[in-house]
């Protein structure tokens, strides 16, 4: 019997809500309609295909016109499904009612974020490295705030980045014309320096391999790979840049899944002050994915060649090109940091936990070799010999469950998935049983 | 007696709620502390002071130390000061809400904004001109889509700004390498064509003798000039624009400002699809400049000269570098489109009107030339022969009332003060008072 027309019979109830996708613009042909005389930005030719999670979205909803009945299992994008804890909910409904009366009326906050709100994100997510109040800024999620950090640094630095890694770090660099040309025989940007990591090195790159680069961009723990980098590790790469005056950009987007007492924030690391930028976010941490609320720590001690404060630059930036995260939203931010919301907020992570748990051992017992999980929230499975685009779309084809080819993530992705946790329990353990049919 | 201290005994209730601004950063000198190798961006060292309106803002503050006990009112900043309608507000509340349920939990939404609000926004505001749904990108604010739209046009396309206009124009251009070098004397970005807009031309630049330029930032109802240009003065613009090839980047987030039946969309005029975005907010339309919610238009029909889509590119950057506005604030943004939304905003647009009356009924009582007002929440004063600032500093010190320096909106400012209609009637009152008591 055909394994879909088994899936698609399942009364399984579904937590698919495929994120919109922009309608499929149709690219004209030169000399149709009236062409203005401005050329186009050539660093956004540079760029390949879609941004990543967009040409998985888009594949998502492909295949549903496919098979339209299908329950698809969505361990792709990364989507939290958790309902936001009640006080942090109540806090933001509640400042939303305020904004009705004339006492709860605000308008206009501080671009760098409400006072509040950086003194709690200081004091609960950096109290034992001393991270002021002053050197947060809030922002509406990380990604926001890669493109500001680009915008402030300029198109004339040098990039470093994981290979594998997050995509906007690279597509923001092409977007604001640090990467060079794209090498298409290898799939690299010819002036990105990749930082190789895999199971071969203990994802941490052979940094006595690695040329100098202004900026390098580090996420841990990592996304794609799950890996946390050991304190060792980040002692290495702030050694690295300190010796070279480069300044590391340190996302430290799901540092609330670290669990293995690997540090969680890059200023655990003596020196780092001085070369390196931190991004984070409520998204992963707080399910705050579409509520939109982040923040960037920008110490004043780093300095440019010249001896100008970096968060001088950032400040203006921020002032200039943002106008602050939505008041609710940061009102929310303030709930997470409440010990009653950290509580409710660690469960819910502890939540998705368990389901990466449970597709680790999946995996694990079909005798798929897995890395990450642990420290992260997402799985990063091998295999060995094959496309990560044709088993993309194996998985996708046969058990209806979007993952991401890890090749998405860069060159050094080949061959591998990236699964998500995030899910309903229901849908982890359903997901688990497609696999196992599968494989 | 001195005015000041009749100012600072009265007992009247005031509505500062003073911008907060990032404590003051100490720029350090060279060789104090350890440098990385990093330049700066020489973009932003071509920037001149702060933003405007963070200076504003500090301005304010540092007259409070001086006067602990002063009642300023900020006619300045431009911040709104009225409750959000109940509906409104509720709507909010009650998705905030939802997010705590397992039916009403969304993580990310799609970066372009939600369906229902792009296609309420395309109904309620273009419904006569044709504007498709798909055309319409929600946004976090029309600042930070000035600042996306530079990055999808790059650096290497030449800007034309009114003069005056809102500086985030300009400073964003400077910042992505359009502007060129700043000619102090005459305190123009050599790059940049300013087109002159004051009473002598009716606020309308002479085209003729205007150069052409890739993009055109036209902000009608002007920032800060309150003039909305006439259906007249569009047609020349948009036939200027056709005729050069280049793209109008229009800023209509006065648009529901408009009374005298000025176009309150660049899309009412005939072509303007082929050769203009459009830029909006609901800031100033529902108050929503805390809750962050704006969005921009870009048509299908828009082309690079090589034919290729400017929506793509646009689309790209959206997906890219940033993830969608807040989905509670896209909640009250669907709401404000509601019919009860629409009768409850408008109310607060003619409240604020109102005080703008009051205002320029005061001036013009004084014998101060006044423009504006009309179409626009800002009075233009016109203080001739005096430097803009020193009027600022005037006003400030003498009546405790801070407004905006002409001149920080460009070298064609001098002279002039923007003074804003936003703020509670009593506090919109006594600023006419303090005015009378001045001059």
């Amino acid at each position: 019997m055909n394994k879909l027309l088994t899936f698609n019979s399942l009364s399984y109830s579904t937590s698919l809500q495929p994120r919109m996708v922009q309608p499929s613009l149709t690219v004209r042909k030169e000399g149709v309609g009236r062409c203005t005389k401005v050329h186009r930005n050539f660093n956004l030719e540079k760029l390949r295909n879609g941004y990543l999670f967009t040409e998985i979205a888009r594949r998502e909803l492909q295949h549903l016109e496919k098979y339209p009945n299908a329950k698809v299992i969505s361990l792709g994008i990364g989507d939290t499904t958790q309902p936001i804890p009640d006080n942090i909910s109540m806090s933001m409904a509640n400042y939303a009612r305020a904004l009705a009366t004339a006492e709860g009326y605000r308008g206009y906050g501080a671009e760098q974020g409400n006072k509040e709100l950086r003194k709690a994100i200081a004091e609960t997510h950096y109290k034992d490295v001393l991270v002021k109040e002053s050197e947060v800024f809030v922002s509406d999620g990380s990604q926001c705030d890669i493109a500001r950090l680009l915008l402030v640094l300029g198109s004339n630095v040098t990039v470093a980045a994981q290979d594998p890694s997050f995509p906007a770090y690279i597509d923001s660099s092409v977007i604001v014309g640090q990467a060079g040309d794209l090498e298409d025989e290898v799939g690299k940007y010819c002036n990105i320096e990749y930082l190789e990591c895999g199971p071969g090195n203990n994802f941490f790159p052979d940094l006595k391999g690695t040329s100098r680069t202004d900026i390098i961009f580090f996420c841990s723990p990592n996304n794609p790979t799950g890996h946390a980098a050991t304190q060792n590790q980040l002692e290495q790469l702030v050694e690295f840049a300190r010796n070279n005056g480069s300044i590391i950009i340190f996302d430290s987007a799901y540092a609330a899944y670290v669990t293995d007492g690997c540090p969680r924030s890059i200023y655990e690391i003596p020196g780092a002050r001085e070369v390196a930028i931190e991004i984070s976010s409520f998204s992963k941490f707080s399910g705050f994915t579409g509520v939109r609320l982040g923040w960037t720590v920008v110490p004043e001690e780093l300095l440019f060649s010249s001896g100008f404060p970096v968060i001088n630059d950032f400040n203006r930036i921020i002032c200039t090109c943002f106008n602050g995260a939505s008041n609710i939203a940061q009102a929310g931010g303030l709930a997470c940091l409440s010990s009653e919301g950290l509580e409710a907020v660690h469960l819910v992570v502890d939540y998705y936990k368990e389901n990466t748990k449970i597709l680790i051992d999946t995996l694990a017992s079909l005798g798929i070799k897995v890395y990450g999980g642990i420290n992260a929230p997402y799985v990063w499975a091998h295999f060995p010999g094959r496309k990560s685009w044709d088993v993309f779309a194996e998985i996708l084809e046969k058990t209806h469950i979007t993952t991401v080819p890890g090749s998405g993530f860069g060159p050094g992705g080949e061959e591998y998935i990236r699964i998500s946790g995030f899910g309903h329990r229901e849908s982890i353990l359903e997901a688990s049983r497609r696999l196992e049919a599968l494989f």
